[in-house]
């Protein structure tokens, strides 16, 4: 093991996350970003628009931690207090920058707005900060010395907080990235947490620094190999030869590494493979579809269908009566019809297709809620498979869509 | 205003967060639900499974809040340390609950599983706590006094987590609720926060104890009318009293309240209206669909076409070859004739229709990343609108989705 590490402390502020009114997407986002650098994130903290709150915080994860990046409370409006409470916390006064307010009205000018009061409060910072223009916004950041920590503040609106902290966070913080730690995650889908546990136990024992970590995500179990040694390259290697044992352990459970999930996998496979992708879909109700599409896919994505009213599987993908009437919307049978359909109708080489009861009411002739049908239609035919998830409605539309990702994956690697 | 408030922490325990591998989407919904029972949720802090960091977490918490609710950590693999931590800060042994580790086998018989080491690890929690059943999966959670505040340790496992808690500790917790504040939140479309905000301004001095609060996602801004009072009646009927005034400030801005979203009004506006509804996608690839049907939505909604290749825009919806060879795939025409396609080849009264440039590259001949046209078709005509929006790929989608249901609010209320 190695001595302690620079710290990075991660403190959001809105009242607004503490309602859970909003996910606080921008800590995630900022924790991946860190990690990915080499940083480690040893506390995420979430305050509200309060001076009191806020101004504890900030006293002490700014003298515990190295870096301190704040997001929020810079907005125009009256619960925005971030700034002056950075000032107060720091002894500075606030004063208005001539510079951000020049930002300000240019950005305002370029949109056509004019310069409104709760704008111009955007403007004033503490005194002798540093200020990290917004390209995107109205609102700049600013750093400033915090005791022990250099303290970044960001806006709370998510793409002008990543443009900041690309532009001018990264390349103030990257060259003290503590390169000597390695880490591989091995994504892995068909087992649970406690039997993947179990087949990596005595793992740890066999690589000096290793520590195991398992993430569920649904149905989904992600294994981190964390390495820490005295240099980089080190950490690497036993992290490395740590991977591959475990590969070996899990066999096909592991479908992918790092920023692997099985939408980009699927990516992946069909553009080597060259096909090109259709789907239907009734109770994932376009969520296959929309994990698809969330990166580019336009290459091999022809499109989907989302049939949720029978007439529309009629409509859209020949669904025949006797497969709806005979076996019901949810059965193989009119997963099978809706992936060939879709494969017919669109015209490629390969379709998925989901049918199921998402819930939560829906069960019928015996049929319990959660109970999902899958299937993928290919040159080689048709294969259909189907299980029953637990869980709310949003979880088994989920589970469903990553059961079809995952019968491509298997029908197509 | 009144004296302090019974105040709720929440610690989410997991390395995991801590490097941006998933959302911590378990404190958010935590926060929301405290929140509508009445509790001030003071603080969410995110630390890692590590013993240090964790203890002293529990320990600064626990003596500053009255109700703990931790997550995480009491899973049945090496690096789940939570129960261990627990019981040392509380300075007690952990031990074997046998009436947990019935539970467990009990579970497992269910699943037809073998019990495994992992699974017993989890029957271990702190003497004398007091346990808090889980029955939808193998870790229970449990309940420990630490100085000031009662604690509740939950497993992370989302739907457990959510399990436990509304049988387990609401009961115990829901009696304290200090109801002596109220809030309504208004939903606004269609400004930016800045506008939002000059338009109430004042609005605070006209109400006693009533504190504003914004809150931006993507392109919506909430507004948040807080009033504390003496009573709960008091703060309610002077919260209704500002809400009132600020509807007729903002006018057609505000297009709900509370749990309200543009997908919930569309789902209710066409309920009322006996409409069904299809739609049809592009670059939004199956996010409209999602939206509409992440709640039960089968009365009304037929179903979709994510027709993402041109090839699908005309097989599906019968888009014209002039439309989009004239105008291409990214023009008000080709948005009006897939809205007008969907609604004949699906039988509705009513269909959406999106079509744009999602990005981050796909700009051509003069059309900029972000350029997305939507249209509604109903009996009275066919709307088309459309706009630029920036921001990543997802925020393209997500804005051209919400601008779709914008518009389908102002046609069909």
């Amino acid at each position: 093991m190695v001595g302690p590490t620079m710290t990075v402390a991660l403190l959001s502020i809105g009242t607004e996350l503490l309602r859970g009114e909003v996910a606080n997407s921008n800590a995630t986002w900022l924790a991946e970003e860190l990690t990915l650098l080499g940083f480690t994130v040893a506390v995420v903290e979430t305050v509200p628009d309060e001076p009191e709150a806020l101004g504890e915080a900030l006293r002490r994860l700014g003298s515990r931690h190295d870096w301190l990046i704040a997001t929020g409370g810079l907005g125009p409006t009256s619960d925005d207090v971030t700034a002056a409470v950075a000032a107060e916390v720091t002894g500075r006064e606030l004063q208005c920058d001539q510079d951000a307010l020049a930002a300000i009205e240019h950005e305002l000018e370029h949109r056509g707005q004019p310069l409104r009061p709760g704008h111009e409060k955007q403007a004033w910072v503490p005194a002798g900060s540093e200020l990290l223009p917004n390209a995107r916004g109205t609102a700049p950041g600013f750093l400033v010395r915090l005791s022990r920590a250099a303290a970044f503040f960001l806006p709370g609106v998510s793409h002008e907080m990543q443009q900041i902290f690309r532009e001018h966070v990264c390349p103030r913080i990257a060259a003290a990235a503590p390169r000597t730690s390695f880490q591989i995650c091995l994504r892995t889908y068909g087992a649970a947490e406690s039997l993947v546990g179990e087949r990596l136990s005595g793992l740890e024992q066999e690589f000096t620094g290793l520590v195991l970590g398992y993430c569920v995500r649904g149905p989904e179990v992600d294994v981190k190999l964390l390495v820490r040694a005295t240099s980089y390259a080190q950490a690497r290697e036993q992290a490395e030869a740590a991977a591959r044992s475990a590969r070996e352990r899990l066999g096909a459970l592991v479908y992918g590494e790092g920023e692997d999930t099985l939408p980009r996998l699927a990516r992946r496979l069909l553009r080597e493979k060259g096909w090109r992708l259709a789907a239907a879909e009734s109770c994932t109700g376009g969520l296959l579809s929309e994990l698809l599409t969330s990166e580019p896919a336009s290459d091999f994505f022809v499109g989907s269908a989302v049939t949720y009213a029978n007439s529309a599987k009629t409509a859209l993908l020949g669904v025949s009566e006797e497969a709806l009437r005979g076996h019901g919307a949810v059965s193989a049978e009119v997963a099978a019809e809706m992936a060939e359909g879709a494969r017919r109708a669109l015209g490629c080489e390969a379709a998925l297709a989901v049918t199921g009861i998402a819930g939560p009411s829906g069960s019928s002739s015996g049929k319990p809620v959660g109970l999902c049908f899958w299937a993928v239609a290919h040159p080689g035919g048709t294969r259909v498979e189907h299980a029953t998830f637990a869980g709310s409605r949003t979880e088994v539309q989920r589970h469903a869509a990553l059961a079809a990702f995952d019968l491509l994956r298997r029908t197509v690697s």
